[in-house]
This record gives structure tokens, C-alpha cells and sequence, in this order.
């Protein structure tokens, strides 16, 4: 009888935010997540429990015959347990999920190897819907490559494959697109509180800040303050952000940095 | 009989982005606009079509019937252009729409005025719709006041009476939650386009970022390497940006940023 991708064995290294949302969208695919390691006994047995599989908090308990160790730690920690991580289990199949991390990382430790990097902003509290998520995925075969794109294929329609290179450039992208993003919000949001005013206002405009990308690209989207030049209300809202230099001096960089760029 | 609210003659001052979707929504729901007042000849006909009215580029030929004169021009324009437009006009409702002006501009020119500023990003070329936007209304009487709810409440389901002091603070946190947001996709965009890779690919964590922070507030929903403060990331993507001189100076200001406030 023909096994079926979802038969499995997976063993996920880190038990974070993006962790987390992976084993628990591979095992509502039914796949078989058999073991979950963290640092943290909380973490560990929290994401084990959501996904029926094992947990460990010591790396030498990791079970040596799984077919695939999906490896999500900090770049720090991740760098410090690799050796460790890999003896005794160089038969399975070793990913990493990390944007910034090179495909070579590997190399000299484990025999098979690659990346499995779902681009998206994971927490733990909130599981997102993997299915318009892209996956790009790397390794140094072919075989394992096509057993990525099998795997990534089952939980989501945008599967990718990409060097080292060209993730970390999406990384870097995607820190812009995300994370500084959020930060806007979460400017936005000191300014309203200051004010007593609820940040749940700004949810229309930041929902349709992002709808309009989807037609037009973000240059062609930009209107406001800083793409009109207007420095009457430029010199006005630096002056309202007087009391926080840090903010007035996101204010200037990134109005100047709108003019210079449009 | 009884007038109702649509029947209410309105001329436009001004045909940018935000005149355009203001005037085609209100005309869309029945209202009167009765002409159009822009300096170029192109905006004002374009615009005027669109809604069925006259249209003119010389400010002495505005009518000087009109029950609403809505005015939509860039702030510097505006306070040129305000004396010579409300002479002989003294009987109408004079309102601006913009966040940053407060009410008392209008004192010793017009005799009603206010304000009615719908809090979006309005694009010419993309038309809203208005029912979720939120329109913040100012006036400096009771029944003005009233009557711009009423006209604003025909267009949204969010209207709110607000100060000029609030307002002020409402176009300033929107300029973070909207235009710098959209800059952030812009330089997102600027990168991949180095490497030949599509802006589309941003889109799902585009929009996971803007829904994340309905369910959770912007802080809450932050990830990536700054915030873990992961300085290897951080150092790598600040050594990618070397010869992007702007780019490397907003990463590591916004990455200061996200690490202080969260």
C-alpha cells in the first residue's frame, strides 16, 4: 500500500509563535506530529497537547527515527544547539523555517537537509489559515525538495522554491511589510491613547491601506501629508510631536524618505 | 412637503482624491452637487461629469446660491484661496475637510462653517465606500452641527462629532497608520524589485497584519527580529541595506523603536 504524505513522522524543534501555528496546520492535515521539544516544560507541553504528540525539555530525548525534524528556534539558539540537535538522528530529513538563515547553515552536520519557511506573522493566540500563506522551501536534493513542496502543498496553494538569496531578501522585505507596519499601528496607537481616543477608529483606513496594494502598487497608493509636500502640515504635526523625539524623528526620516522616493 | 436631507445643494471647491470619492458618494446617494470649482480644467470637468453638475475654474463664477460649499484643496491653497470664496457666499454652509485645519480658520470669513473630515485614504482613481469610514463633524452651531451629521450619516454608519483638537491628533496617528504604512510597502516593494521578486508575494502578510490588529492591540501583535531583539538578524539585514543609505538609517531608527516601546 502506498503511504500517503501525511503519514509522516514530524518532530518540531521550538514550540514558538511560529512553531506553534505550523504543527497545529500540519496536524489538522493529519500529519503525525510525534514530539515536540522547548526549552520551556509550559511551552513544550502546551503546543504537545494541542497536536497529540510527546514532549520533551531535553534535547537528548528527542526521538532519533523521525522522517522530518522541522527546527524553529531564535537564529541565537538555533545556532548553539545545532550540533547537538542533529547527532544520532542523521537519517531524517532536518529543516529550519527561519527567513534569514542560510540553507548551508547545515552543511557539515546534517546529510539531508533544507528550509521550510512559511512567509507570515505568527502568535501563539492567534492560528491563521495556512492555505494563502506562500512557502518557500529549499534542500540539497532533489527528492527532499519535491518532499518539501509535497508537504507545504498540503496546507497551502503558494509554494515556492527559492535559494538562500532570494529568502533572505524576502525576509528583509517582509520585516518592512510586517513588522514596521505594525509598528505604525502601534504609533498610531500611543498618539490616540494620549488623546483618549480609541485606536478601533483607525481600522477602516488601515484596512483599506492595505486593500488598495492589492490594485495599484504603493507608490501610485500614497497620498497624505508627506507625498503632496505639504510643509505647513508637516511643521505642524512635527511641532505636535515635540514631547516625543523619537516619534518626531520617525515623523521627519520617513516624510522626507516618501518625497525623496514618492 | 417636507425637504428631505439629499435635496441639499452642495458645490465642490477643489476635485482632488478626496473632493472626487466625497462628491461621487453623495451624489450616488441623491444629493444635489450642483457644481465644481477646481483650478485645472480637466480636474474640474472630470469630476463634474461624474456627478452630473457645472463646473468652473474661475472662483468669481461659483454660484452663490448653494446651501453647502465643500471645501477639499491642499492647505496652503486653501487659506489663499479662502477670502475671495465665501464673499457674496455669506448665506451658505462652509465646511473643509481637512484633519489638520481647525474650525476657527473660517472665523471672520464665513458666518456658518465647520468642518467634515471623512478619516480615509482617498485615491481618484479608486473609488470607497464610505459606509465604514469614519466622518469626524464640527461646527460652530448646534443646527449646523446637526445638519452635517445628517448628511455624513447618509454616507456612513461612523459618524462622530469631534474638536479641532482631537481632529488634529486623529490626522496625525492616520499619517502613521496610513501613509507611513503604505511607505513601508513601498520600500517592501523597492527591495524585492531588486531581486526580481513580485511585490504580490507580500500580500497575505500584508493583510494578516492589518486583520491581526482587529483582534489584538498592535503591540500584542508584534513579531519579528526586533522586537525578540535577534541582533544577528538585525545586523545581517542592516549589512544587506549598505548600499541603500536611507533604508539602513529607517531599519535601524524603526528596529530602536519596536525594541523601546514593543
Amino acid at each position: 500500500m502506498k503511504r500517503s504524505i501525511e503519514d509522516t513522522s514530524i518532530v518540531f524543534i521550538g514550540a514558538g509563535n511560529l512553531a506553534t501555528n505550523l504543527a497545529v496546520a500540519l496536524y489538522k492535515k493529519g500529519f503525525r506530529v510525534v514530539q515536540i521539544y522547548s526549552r520551556t516544560e509550559e511551552s513544550a507541553g502546551k503546543l504537545a497537547q494541542a497536536v497529540e504528540a510527546s514532549y520533551t525539555t531535553d534535547l537528548d530525548e528527542v526521538v532519533t527515527d523521525a522522517q522530518l525534524y522541522v527546527v524553529s528556534l531564535k537564529d541565537d539558539a538555533f545556532l548553539e544547539l545545532l550540533p547537538r540537535m542533529v547527532e544520532r538522528r542523521e537519517n531524517g530529513l532536518w529543516v529550519h523555517t527561519a527567513g534569514s538563515i542560510p540553507l548551508n547553515v547545515w552543511q557539515g552536520h546534517a546529510e539531508r537537509f533544507g528550509v521550510f519557511y512559511p512567509m507570515q506573522t505568527f502568535t501563539k493566540a492567534r492560528l491563521v489559515d495556512f492555505r494563502e500563506i506562500p512557502v518557500f522551501v529549499e534542500s540539497n536534493s532533489e527528492a527532499d525538495t519535491q518532499f518539501l513542496k509535497d508537504i507545504a502543498a498540503a496546507l497551502s496553494g503558494r509554494v515556492y522554491e527559492c535559494t538562500s538569496e532570494e529568502r533572505q531578501s524576502l525576509h528583509l522585505a517582509a520585516v518592512f511589510a510586517c513588522n514596521f507596519t505594525n509598528h505604525m499601528y502601534a504609533l498610531a496607537s500611543r498618539l490616540l491613547a494620549k488623546y483618549n481616543l480609541p485606536f478601533e477608529v483607525m481600522l477602516p483606513l488601515i484596512d483599506e491601506t492595505a486593500r488598495k496594494v492589492h490594485t495599484m502598487n504603493p507608490q501610485m497608493a500614497q497620498t497624505g501629508p508627506a507625498v503632496r509636500y505639504d510643509r505647513q502640515v508637516i511643521d505642524k504635526h512635527l511641532a505636535m510631536l515635540a514631547d516625543e523625539p523619537e516619534m518626531q524623528q520617525i515623523y521627519r526620516l520617513l516624510s522626507e524618505s516618501i518625497h525623496k522616493f514618492g
